[in-house]
């Protein structure tokens, strides 16, 4: 990033920490893993150090992470209606998923569309429980079992989902748990030893590893979807091709550096409230989405009456400062977000949202405000002429 | 790679060239190519510089290239039966592979066991062409296309399908052509302007680019396979996921390299024949696999009489020789390898694959010959004890 730019984004992706870069260059001339030989051995022992360091992020065991693309190939393969359990197979007829949820995980993976089923959200973006409870009640054990999805942080709000009770209702129902734990990773603590998730989601650029790397953690290694790639053995079969052992060191050295950063969250909180106060005493209308809900500590997402979000995005980035109108995905696109929607606050005209780090400086802001400061002038002048 | 070692598996993994290095470091700091901000754009603009400089390396057009995160996901996004023309749908019924494919073409990717046929090679590891073409004339289109997949140059042997008649055959017969060209590329020249293949996967670890970035080439927009990974819309819809930016970066400036080094293919052809020229000297008894066919320049693949290719391989190892016993994803698996049993030669006692590159130095050569002079002494010594 330009030193003289503010790159606000991090929920689209984090900037890399120089603990992931050094791993990265570091594994650069690496041999291919698969290889016998001593180079293909060195190889190896990177991608088996970076496993062991993933799990710990998470408090789960080594051997139940499955290294992937990313974290929207990990959620294709976990939402499949055929899984293994050793040698036999098991069926899972029906998908549960949250309107919130990322696009993939909303798009039901390989399930075809009719045997998905989404779960609404509050006005603070906390998924309907009461839904969850009564359509899994109803779900027919005939054909399989009932699979879940949901996210643990929502990426536009920051809002937390309670998965602790998530977990009990999908328990109680005798289903299986996806947590999409792509932006909750190495902000909130994670504990897969404790009931967590019977599977999870990762994406290594959004904790500060390289992009192109994701992962699935399960719980136990009781049973596993049906591998969407399919080739060499790589990945105990969970998942061929040679790995991207690059990106792979680099996701572990991040997940390293995260999880010793997760008692410094107070201090992104603490930054996340000062733009959070510079939003309400420049746009005192200003509404500021979650807020009434538990939220992760690095994100705001909030609309200005009157200023439309595509068009500040852009004021933003002239401004010199980097932020989104909604996800990075779906940037482009007009109107508010499927989560906005899913709040019931399609009637906006869309939100920024401003996500931070451990590595945020106070420059940056600085000319956020500035930049806030002149987007709303330029609001208040048009208010006048009008 | 270690100095003082001799790399001399370059069609497990090629060294990473520098210029490939150069990029990625580059593009380790770029943000998600989704986000619409200056830093989301710069980000754009590596991965499109990147497409065409794949694309050049096979003369096709940039908006064809679909980035993977390796051959093996290319391949099975791409043996689909389900693909899709515009908003319609294409079915491809069946699927011919040839039994010296790679395992992640040889499995046949989407497509159930059943509509699955392999063709087999002769002696020389050639494909059987009349077999294909009774193959097609038996295929009842009433269900759909036949899916040919056949890789032009085989990872073990170096041998080199004959693509241009194949192409001719699957025309003939109203067939897709995917081509797998991950061994080919940078290595023989390929022309997708010229009617090579239809779709034509490529790996960029094999040409000296980074691990865990591949690529579909197509030689038109008519038809794409459903996609394999789905959720954002990145790679126009085709394969969701945030972009490996630093490995396709690294991908384009290896792609780069490598079309800018196929001249220099002649000197890597007699160094290769310096190596046969040792082995044939040292081993006067020994076999060279596919000898008779037109190979790669790059490789060999041999065995000699009374010894075991996964012990000579652990004697090269401990002699600082990194080669392999047939090919990375199938090391360390006991006997001989698929492709030299569907050459008919399962009964050897398995081969040793040397495959080098533009890079490979004289004192590599000096070591491959005192490795192998001491390897053959032992076996003369232990012949004289029998």
């Amino acid at each position: 990033m330009a030193a003289n730019r503010a790159y606000l984004d991090h929920n689209a992706s984090a900037p890399l920490v120089a603990e992931a870069r050094a791993a990265m260059v570091a594994a650069l001339d690496a041999a291919n893993p698969s290889s016998v030989h001593s180079e293909g051995r060195t190889a190896r022992r990177l991608i088996e150090d970076a496993r062991r360091d993933v799990a710990s992020l998470v408090n789960a065991r080594p051997e139940h992470v499955v290294f992937t693309s990313s974290a929207t190939e990990a959620a294709s393969t976990l939402l499949s209606p055929d899984w293994q359990m050793g040698r036999g197979s098991v069926r899972m007829s029906h998908l549960y998923v949250c309107e919130a949820d990322h696009p993939c995980v909303l798009g039901g993976g390989r399930f075809p569309a009719a045997q998905v089923t989404r779960i609404g959200v509050d006005r603070n973006g906390i998924a309907d429980l009461e839904a969850l409870t009564r359509a899994l009640a109803a779900h027919d054990k005939a054909n399989g079992l009932p699979l879940v999805a949901i996210h643990a942080a929502n990426n536009e709000t920051g809002v937390i989902q309670p998965i602790g009770r998530i977990a009990e209702v999908v328990k109680e129902a005798g289903g299986v748990l996806v947590v999409d734990a792509v932006q909750a990773a190495g902000r909130i603590p994670i504990d897969m030893s404790a009931g967590y998730a019977d599977y999870l989601i990762l994406s290594s650029h959004k904790i500060g590893g390289p992009k192109g790397v994701g992962a699935i953690v399960a719980a136990a290694d009781l049973m596993m979807p049906k591998p969407l790639i399919t080739g060499g053995g790589q990945e105990k079969g969970h998942r061929a091709g040679t790995e991207n052992l690059a990106g792979i060191a680099g996701f572990g050295a991040a997940a390293r550096a995260v999880l010793a950063g997760l008692d410094e969250i107070e201090a992104v909180a603490r930054r996340r409230d000062e733009i959070e106060a510079i939003v309400r005493e420049i746009a005192p209308d200003a509404e500021i989405f979650g807020a009434a809900a538990p939220r992760l500590a690095n994100t705001t997402f909030f609309a200005i009456p009157g200023i439309k979000a595509e068009t500040a995005q852009i004021a933003f980035d002239l401004a010199g400062v980097a932020l989104s109108a909604g996800s990075a995905c779906s940037s482009g696109k007009v109107g508010p977000s499927h989560v906005l929607k899913a709040m019931g606050r399609g009637d906006s005209l869309g939100a920024l949202r401003v996500s931070i780090g451990r590595a945020t400086r106070a420059e940056e802001i600085a000319a956020f405000r500035a930049a806030l400061a002149g987007i709303a002038a330029r609001r208040a002048g048009k208010e006048k002429a009008a």
